[in-house]
């Protein structure tokens, strides 16, 4: 099946304790797509200015994206953000956002975008999420958003996602969105607005996903050395979704969506070794499964009956 | 093989958004020795007062805890704790500490409590800790600690750390101790400080456990209503070294200590459902079996081998 992006496509700087980069691809549907592109056929969707040149397409075709609906704005900068991390790499600080094209984009799909059977709606305001939704005759569509369009856009938020069948979010998220402390208790109400599955990102602790049959717990791979943590959540939706996209059909069943969580797991794992999208670009798929392997070897026990003193 | 824990023994008055309770069975050495004792043979250490009377040594007694070894105080008040949480349960703000007997507790373990071939050494003062050590001849032992002992009793800590083959502790926790913001590498440099397994509490996020063979990561049971977290880490440790003591023998194997790992989730789930000791006084063990099984199904996934777009 095709899957098909849309979201920012962005200039990154980015600033750590080991290091710091000024230019950097970047931008959830680029982190998302290039992690995508290992499962199924990709098309990306977003709006770049004139400093977006060859060099940035060449990345991406290298991975085989589809670039064609990428809206090039004559005269206009690519979206750009810079940021900093502690050393504690879970504390980031924006220094700078500059939304550039990214301020009057209108997503338009062609008509190869509109007919993917799968389409992920990365964090762009609600309405344009919407829009995008009511063109796209996709049978299985993800949603990611942000504490910002929480804050000032809730309806919006809500109807967008009572449009899709699934909610990829924070678990920091998914509390805000419906002002319940209690993640498990969160995720019913996020369900309770129509989505059948709703997937917790939960950094270093790892992911859950949530469905009205049950709950799937997944830890983190277990990164010593994680170089930029920038985008790692964009490359597990786009490993999630790309898993769910090379299923040949029909509704994905629980099972898939377990394997797909522990993709989306390994993608993000690699994401975080180097900055941007450096590590994504050097990735093989032999790779990916070795991770996922080892993520079925890292959460597997045995649930050995005891002789229990009760 | 008999099981021995030494730690606080406590009353505590709990505030929650739904509930309050004014006086409670608590204390480490109390949640860690009712949990354990589905397991194995536990024999609890620790002082009381004068006010620690027929009732609660009934609690300890319907579970089979052996309480020759509690040492009481003449004249002297049980340990005190009152503590608020909020309605994210997971910030808590201590009210009140009166150490009372336990401030000038002194150890001593009797024939039965040395000969135990287990030991947990709960969360008090680490020189107290390697006195209790020393006196015991355990073939497998672990501890417990706090940030107030990293803060003062650093170096003390660390050298009981060297004597112990399993250490205990939340995340936080772990990252303190070592200075160390990522966990793999703080787990890592407490494992260069002796013990050969490390086991970190993430609360609702599950737990993880490092050994220098690797790393097994286990998600939290998804619990919408929890009433009162006090003493889920000290039901978490219950049900690992129970588990860990309920083997016949030798050197714990990676299988045995992943098999504990869920149980000790399991027991910490059930301590969460009601006011301190008040679920695990009922609970069977028939129903921890089924969530031990339940969090198997949780954590289930199949690395179904795809074909890589590479």
């Amino acid at each position: 099946m095709t899957l098909c992006v849309v979201g920012s496509i962005a200039f990154d700087a980015v600033e750590t304790e080991t290091g710091k980069r000024d230019r950097l691809l970047g931008g959830a549907a680029v982190h998302f797509s290039m992690a995508a592109s290992f499962f199924a056929e990709t098309r990306v969707i977003g709006p770049v200015g004139d400093d977006f040149g060859e060099e940035e397409y060449a990345v991406l075709h290298a991975r085989g994206v589809i670039t064609d609906d990428i809206e090039h704005v004559p005269g206009g900068k690519t979206f750009f953000w810079s940021g900093r991390y502690e050393r504690d790499v879970n504390v980031r600080h924006t220094l700078q956002t500059d939304l550039n094209v990214f301020e009057h984009f209108e997503p338009k799909l062609s008509a190869d975008s509109r007919a993917a059977e799968t389409l992920f709606l990365a964090n762009i305001q609600p309405d344009l999420q919407r829009a995008v939704r009511e063109q796209s005759d996709a049978r299985f569509t993800a949603l990611d958003s942000m504490n910002l369009w929480i804050d000032i856009a809730h309806d919006s938020l809500v109807r967008t996602i009572g449009m899709v069948d699934c909610v990829i979010l924070n678990d920091g998220e998914i509390r805000q969105l419906t002002d319940e402390p209690n993640l498990v208790r969160a995720a019913r109400a996020v369900l309770d607005l129509g989505p059948r599955v709703v997937v917790a990102k939960r950094g270093e602790h790892g992911a859950a996903m949530y469905t009205r049959e049950g709950v799937f717990g997944l830890p983190a791979y277990p990164t010593a050395d994680v170089v930029d943590p920038t985008g790692a959540g964009d490359s597990f939706a786009g490993g999630f979704m790309g898993c769910v996209a090379a299923d040949d059909g029909g509704e994905p069943t629980d099972e898939l969506l377990r394997t797909a969580m522990a993709y989306g797991t390994a993608l993000a794992s690699f994401n975080v070794e180097a900055f941007g999208t450096e590590r994504v670009q050097t990735l093989t798929g032999g790779e990916i499964a070795g991770r996922v392997e080892e993520l079925e070897r890292i959460s597997r026990f045995e649930a050995a009956p005891l002789v229990l003193r009760a």
